[in-house]
């Protein structure tokens, strides 16, 4: 790539990692409306093993749900991975830890990883499609989370 | 802006998230002075609600005296956000998870938030001020630390 | 530094923080063939106090063995440094929260710090060294692990 396109997509993922971050700011705010901004009108996000929530009015509405469960929550974000698939759109990997304390005071601590699709829109980089998937989890049933898909290697 | 302005700013980036490191590292060495060097001379730091520290000199003693209080920590930043306001000044934020052993062998977990002003000296980008915020703790009361701000958003 | 070469150490700094996340992604996915591929053929990696792991082959068996201890881990990387010594070789550190759940079911919690050093080759950057310190731990003796070096310094 040429040194102009090489520093367009150093910007890129900039732009892209401002993003998640404000993800999970809004989230730990209880401020659904504005986590759903990080998403594009028609995003498909996957929390549950259950199924895809589709379109960021239904998102918003089970973010509103999940949030309302916690007086505190702390999402916290590394290992970011972003792979471009062309100049408008990418594909992100990353992992959180996600403390929260369920508003009875009993707390659970997820082990995350949120594997992404992010594109270029005339508002910026958005998540036009997230799956969670858990590494494991303290303090709830992980059997309730989509899983990591670790390797079971026995030894011989 | 040009692309030697936006080259800049990514370098810009760069080294303010080297010092923001820089802080936590020193922290978990037990350095306060070499800590304090990441601030500005005349900088205000909030960990506490009920004020704010002034100035470097204060910010070490308070640095010693809170570090002496246990035997390991570790601090480990994510979500960073870096808004410039110009060529010389930004703002920021990031979470920290910031795990503590006491000298009694009692440990205390802090979910925590850094609101940022970084400010351009000669010596590089150097801390003006930052305030804590605490999304919750575990294994100390959050009461005695500042609050994040979290929503109350009453389901109906 | 002239502005390609500041550009291209932004790219550097760039893939060197891609393979270290690589490296925690195949740890939490039991790949230790795969993680071993972000080190050289000769590297040498210290994970305990007793002493170095030498070269590729030695590595992936240590791994190997490590992993098939736990049933679940998430490795999770904060606070990175890196810096460059020349156009092909940095020192880096950063911060690790690795959380493991054993097959027994029993739980443990690493909070430690890699140093390493990193290498151009000519399929990319490589881990030539990393060295574990252990801040701290929760559910193992941290006596089994190298330690952090923090200072000692009595209140007087």
């Amino acid at each position: 790539m040429s040194e102009p396109s090489l520093l367009r997509q150093l910007l890129d993922r900039q732009e892209i990692m401002a993003m998640m971050a404000a993800y999970t700011r809004c989230a730990d705010l209880n401020r659904p409306e504005q986590q759903a901004e990080v998403f594009v009108q028609d995003c498909r996000v996957k929390y549950h093993p259950t199924g895809w929530i589709v379109g960021r009015g239904a998102l918003v509405e089970a973010l509103r749900t999940a949030l309302a469960r916690y007086s505190n929550t702390s999402h916290h974000l590394g290992n970011i991975e972003i792979d471009f698939e062309g100049p408008d759109s990418a594909t992100a990997q990353s992992t959180v830890i996600a403390w929260h304390r369920r508003t009875d005071g009993s707390e659970w601590t997820l082990y995350g990883r949120y594997v992404d699709r992010w594109i270029r829109t005339e508002q910026g980089w958005r998540l036009a499609e997230r799956e969670l998937r858990a590494a494991g989890a303290v303090g709830r049933d992980a059997g309730q989370l989509p899983p990591l898909g670790r390797a079971f290697v026995a030894l011989t």
